[in-house]
């Protein structure tokens, strides 16, 4: 009898049918004789609901305010699950931030969890009920509602299973585990039965969307293990673990993709200290992230500076450029929309050479330029032109034999 | 510079729209420097959705869920209305229950209100800002949500101008006072300008619904002066105040009525001790109150007894009699839901005779039998055939002189 903790989203949640189906599934745990803690998004649909009606009435609400419009979203589906557990059978009580308590900094709309004391959820498992857990949302030292972002509710999920410590972190989602690529484009796409956390990682911050990046994090920091797997099908999904021997030998894991950066050249920067930080500081201050970077070799001292920002972000960050530009007497900023970061990630290839050349080989051999690269320890990632994403993907998802074998699946 | 205390239901912010007019409303009371708390309802019709949503559910929810989903109704209201007040630069903070914190027992769903400290909101109001309070929700004393029940945003306003020890609390709703009678039944009806708390106690229990009678025994017993007036017109409306020695010159003050009772007559029940006690605790222990109860002279150790119960509990009350009618022998049980109680109401009539004569004899010069009547200090009820309601309410009101004298209004 261990104990299990599961996390539904927002399309899991989303009718009163659908929250009896997840009722019904939870309960299924639950009478195996596991503790049971479920987190819940709220139900698809209504946070967008709240923050229209916000910006009814406001361009820019205050943020506590927001917090406090939009946490309800999930304190709804909490008790509406809650009741659904109970017309089955099953002892349930529904938890919300204030009540665990889930103790976050005051950055509302985006805080960081702090800590959550066991003992309010110990309590409620003691007692033989399931504890129905508002994801997305805490309090702050005063007492003030805040919420924790996009995907919060997981972040809710594997921070509740790491101060109960539970055996597992289920996070049931509408795909029924991590794929070695998008299913979407390369047909024969597999099932991952188990990934590191590191390469996971990886895959959130290059475009793999079934988990948010700081969620696998703060899994890797608390050892919690996470296991994504469907809420519409049955049946085993990915498990996201510690890095294991046997991991290393695979050279490559996955390969994905990400269509939502541009890229900003600019022409002839003059190349002496410091104007590297007089370009990027107004960007960070105006919390643009910055992807990837590449400066060439200086020629008459003067050189030309490429990188990325996300697509949305492209029309501010050329506003923020243009006083350092024409300070700097930059002749000539380009920029391209029309681009696609292609990666390919495993732990394996900390211990093996050539992986990075055999990648550039297989884009040379489809005809598909290089714009930029960039690597670390566990992945390699080429920016290349938007148009040959997909070729590009199949092509490594083979070369690297990622897919499943045939008349296997 | 005085601390008033407001009071929005939820039709007066039913809309984005409407939202933006109360928080003007709050805005022109702010600025003229007095220190403002706002308790403000769920926006119309999202108790009810909410409500609906539980029940596609189940038929009988677990009660400390149906609090967590239906207070989020008014946790939105307040967000909103807070976005709207800084919207025009007044600065404002939204307050839930558990932050302020209302300390409510664990009645669930009609819990009461044991303790309000000021302390949170008194914080809030030196800062210069709106409290922006959530009605008709508390906590327990562990931190579960719990709501008031009916008229239960009020009793938070109330509760709250009581803790701030408020010059006033003001309680907007879609009419503009208290009448001296129904204006849909008596075109002549005129608005009070002061009403005692036993007056206005009587009416709310005797039908007239601007104020819940809990409401105004709360404030009753903490001197609480409250002001009804209209959210959607411009003026005074009336005070509910401590009786006032002129107050007693008026023998009556108002005219109510009520159609929603129905009346129960037992037919030779034996006249015996503990016969009374054996019919009314089963109905008691089922919560259905009994209101007017009329035990007929002995003749032959039996008797008539009459009673009124809810017309919603009828039914209900005719199972629960079953047994006990059997046990007794009691011949026949008659109902009849086709009745209306006709009240007139005035402190003056405590210190007057003939009061009671008068509406008799008003009630029999229009041909209208009474079937029951009920008195207190302050009050007399006569239960009539419920299609001369209307009739028996003109009557009186004209002889009791309560109507606008012509030419006024």
């Amino acid at each position: 009898m261990g104990c299990i903790v599961q996390k539904f989203g927002g399309t899991s949640v989303g009718s009163v049918e659908r929250i009896k189906h997840v009722a019904a599934r939870v309960a299924r745990v639950w009478r195996e004789g596991h503790r049971v803690a479920v987190i819940v998004s709220a139900m698809a649909g209504e946070t967008n609901r709240l923050i229209n009606l916000v910006h009814e009435i406001s361009p820019a609400p205050n943020e506590r305010e927001v917090d406090v419009i939009v946490s309800t979203g999930e304190q709804v589906s909490i008790g509406l699950l809650a009741v659904a557990l109970e017309e089955l059978g099953v002892p349930a009580e529904s938890c919300l931030g204030f009540q665990i308590k889930v103790l976050t900094d005051s950055m509302y709309s985006k805080a960081r969890i702090v800590d959550i004391k066991p003992s309010y959820l110990q309590n409620i498992l003691d007692r033989g009920k399931v504890a129905v857990v508002a994801g997305f949302q805490g309090v702050d030292e005063n007492g003030n509602v805040t919420t924790l972002g996009r995907g919060g509710s997981d972040l809710s999920a594997v921070a509740v299973a790491a101060a109960l410590g539970a055996d597992v972190c289920e996070i049931f989602t509408d795909v029924d585990g991590v794929y070695t690529t998008d299913p979407n484009v390369c047909a024969n796409a597999r099932k991952l039965e188990r990934i590191s956390y590191e390469e996971m990682l990886e895959m959130a911050s290059l475009g793999a969307k079934v988990l948010q990046a700081r969620s696998v994090e703060f899994a890797m920091k608390n050892d919690v293990a996470i296991h994504v797997l469907s809420s519409f099908s049955e049946g085993s999904g990915t498990y996201v673990v510690k890095e294991e021997p046997s991991m290393e030998k695979v050279l490559v894991t996955s390969v994905a993709y990400k269509k939502d950066e541009a890229k900003i050249s600019l022409r002839r920067v003059p190349d002496r200290p410091g104007v590297a930080a007089k370009i990027f500081n107004p960007l960070a201050n105006a919390e643009i992230v910055v992807d990837m970077i590449i400066q060439n070799m200086s020629q008459e001292g003067v050189t030309d500076l490429t990188f990325t920002v996300a697509k949305a972000d492209l029309r501010r960050a050329i506003e923020i450029l243009k006083p350092t530009i024409e300070e700097l007497e930059v002749p000539e900023i380009l920029t391209d929309e029309d681009i696609a970061k292609v990666s390919i990630i495993g732990v394996g290839m900390k211990t093996h050479a050539g992986v990075a050349a055999k990648m550039f080989q297989v884009l040379y051999d489809e005809g598909i330029n290089i714009a930029m690269i960039s690597t670390s320890e566990i992945k390699i990632s080429c920016i290349i032109k938007s148009k040959y994403t997909e070729l590009a993907v199949r092509a490594l998802h083979d070369a690297f034999d990622l897919g499943e074998e045939e008349g296997k699946s």
